[in-house]
């Protein structure tokens, strides 16, 4: 474990979400997942695999939030709504925003 | 088996290469299976794990070579160093040639 801390120590921060934005990032890892998936599931008990990945993966979204938040520099509405940026990008997704304040956001 | 062929014949095609580049795009992918591969290893044996998933990732890098090449319009050197803007794309890497004809190609 002392092995594994170190090495992730030297891990670069992950700023790929800001730079391919989130809906790409998922097609990416769509991609790459759903054979990886099919290769194991050739091996290993099939439910319990994506059992075991879907919980990753779960684990992953909310640790990317996490620090999606984090550089946004807050929880608030408004860091939120500043965060759909990376949706929107490159016209993944369009939103319309119809009330902004501190406690409502509707879109 | 009918219905995973029928599903799959919908997903759109992979372009995701063109548009993030080499480098990036594994970099979305080793971030998303470094997480998995720990999480199966919790479950089934790691040594299994990592064996089907290596097999499995050299299959979905050949598939996207692959496609890739068609995308170029070849095989040829020509198309090899025009693909290479997407290992060079956003600065990732450079490149400097040192000889280039239809049979040689140094870098």
């Amino acid at each position: 474990m002392a092995d594994k801390t170190e090495s992730q120590a030297t891990i670069p921060p992950d700023t790929l979400t800001q730079q391919i934005g989130v809906l790409t990032r998922r097609e990416v890892e769509a991609r790459i997942l759903a054979p990886v998936i099919e290769a194991l599931s050739a091996r290993f008990d099939r439910a319990e695999v994506i059992e075991v990945i879907r919980a990753a993966v779960v684990a992953i979204a909310r640790q990317q939030g996490g620090e999606l938040a984090q550089a946004m520099g807050g929880c608030g509405s408004r860091e939120f709504m500043q965060s759909l940026q990376y949706w929107t990008q490159d016209d993944a997704l369009q939103i319309e925003v119809l009330e902004q304040t501190d406690e409502t956001l509707r879109f």
